[in-house]
């Protein structure tokens, strides 16, 4: 009686493993929001009440951050449930959607919860996202809603602004999701865009760059109208009163935070080179992390053995793995335990 | 471009009038969480990585609490998250769903998004739900699922747990889901069936009876197999770092919780005696809110300008309110406000 989807998948897993280096998530390595202030504010919560139910305070927040009105806002819990919102709105019973392949996992999951299909088209082998191929793919399939990950997860590859401006002007008949969870270790946010096209919805999370993933909040970006449609399906009351707050403390903290978006970015650089140098494929990225191919026999397992914890990644991406840049000591640990493995692998 | 059924609704309101008396939401009047314990646990925790994705020590702290297993447990952002996952596993383009009317509103709203039709059966004219009835209509309908939220919102009327089972037993061939988001207000959960029927699915909040509105957490209890399908699609870390602490923490607080109950329950029967002296039609109840029919008009608006918020129903439900059981200061608050009101209309 259960849907026929479910027979072919498993929970996401979500790796528990012990480690003494997490750089399997994509996480910031550290929480940059200011604790006191938080504390401060969280000891006058009142948890019995709901909480305010459409996060105005926030929103109010997030539209100076964006110079965005707040009728363009939605506030989720995490990017993930403002896009699954966009899909439960527009999405269902054989409709189409198309995005990238290898991308976020989800996207294929929350089509299928709405009995949609899920098309992928993959990426080059340099694992750079082909817009002029996309827009074909358009033509051919005439999707509803069309997905680019920018900069991509767990490629770390991206597009340029000029190709979405131009991907969007020849897809006005469709909707186009521009997911920018990792947008600012990459520069520019294309969110603006929604101003000009009404087909065009942004989600952003606080996850990566803001350092909140434990508090689970994001949002999306569109034209009022769209927002409207959005907000009457989202859950009443769907940002907790600690979410809230944690929200509204970190936005007030955009020094600290822009100062380690320099710093992970100048790490990025430096991890790249050094893996490069170790002679490992490694492909370039405008995120928090790295994506890599390795042959070497059971790298993940071999790196957990010395305390660091990596992405690995199956089925069709055989041999392909991600690392998430962290602080200076998990960098130079990942560094370090992997020419120790390869060492071996080489006598 | 959006599904049908978004034209026909507006997004819920939750009522953001200011007022000195919030008894429109059931929400309890108090947080009876130890506030000490839980700010030196969040002092601790670790935003900026992701929550733990199961919420293992939570399910182990409720499946104690309920006597069943953690296999046994979902745990959602509150109990509207979990009822939906069900909706998404199960429910399809042109399902049918029966529920009784009225009921909780968002039942219709996770069928509309499935592209399932919503179908209801009346309660009587004494609010009460007839379970014969209700089986009589599903030989009729051949819903997918049958929804009974008991005690029922926002009526507080609830049928008896010899009533449950004989329903099982009756239709053992579709998806039976019991919402006992008030069950605490009542006494004995029917959860434990789930160990008896496959196809039984119970739905709990720390919402009401313990004090957790703002926080945002409940769970599904159902058989083994039935849990795992929806894990697949739970959102991965769907319970945040801040809830699953505060989860922990008040179900060590089991004590305080229980007095609480036992306070609201004294002061359900004080109101509901206290209306029925005002002449009020009054009707039964076994949760922490009582249902109430008046022909005053603007009685809403007119309880406002005295401080006191209730909860207003309109189209089908014209002349009906629903009133929180609160404090001792808001129930008398309530009662006041009432009886100046009707004074002015009489005169």
């Amino acid at each position: 009686m259960y849907k026929n989807f479910l027979a072919d998948i498993a929970s996401y897993s979500t790796n528990q493993k012990s480690c003494q280096y997490k750089m399997d998530a994509n996480e910031n390595f550290t929480s940059v929001i200011a604790k006191d202030k938080l504390i401060n504010r969280l000891l006058d919560m009142d948890i019995n009440r709901y909480p305010e139910g459409s996060s105005v305070k926030l929103r109010k927040a997030v539209s100076k951050r964006e110079n965005l009105k707040i009728e363009n806002i939605l506030m989720g819990s995490g990017s993930s449930e403002v896009i699954e919102l966009l899909f439960k709105c527009i999405i269902g019973s054989g409709d189409r959607v198309l995005g990238f392949s290898p991308s976020f996992s989800m996207y294929n999951l929350y089509a299928n919860i709405q009995g949609a299909n899920y098309e992928t088209l993959s990426l080059d082998s340099e694992m750079k996202m082909d817009m002029g191929l996309l827009n074909e793919r358009c033509k051919e399939l005439d999707p509803k809603l069309v997905i680019i990950c920018n900069p991509n997860n767990p490629t770390g590859s991206w597009v340029e602004r000029s190709e979405i401006v131009e991907f969007l002007d020849n897809n006005s008949n469709r909707f186009v999701l521009l997911d920018e969870a990792y947008v600012e270790f990459m520069g520019q946010s294309s969110s603006d865009l929604i101003n000009d096209y009404e087909n065009l919805f942004v989600a952003k999370t606080f996850s990566k760059a803001y350092g909140l993933a434990g508090v689970r909040l994001g949002y999306m970006l569109s034209s009022g109208y769209n927002i409207e449609q959005l907000n009457k399906i989202r859950p009443p009351y769907n940002i907790n009163v600690f979410t809230q707050i944690c929200g509204e403390t970190i936005l007030e903290c955009q020094d600290e935070v822009s100062k380690n978006i320099v710093f992970i970015k100048e790490q990025r650089e430096k991890l790249f080179n050094q893996m490069k140098d170790l002679g490992i494929k490694v492909f370039p990225s405008k995120s928090n992390f790295i994506y890599f191919y390795s042959t070497i026999d059971n790298l993940q397992d071999r790196l957990l053995e010395k305390g660091v914890l990596i992405r690995k990644y199956s089925d069709s991406s055989n041999g392909y793995f991600r690392v998430t840049v962290g602080s200076l000591q998990e960098n130079q640990a990942f560094i370090k335990s992997f020419r120790e493995v390869k060492e071996i692998e080489k006598s």
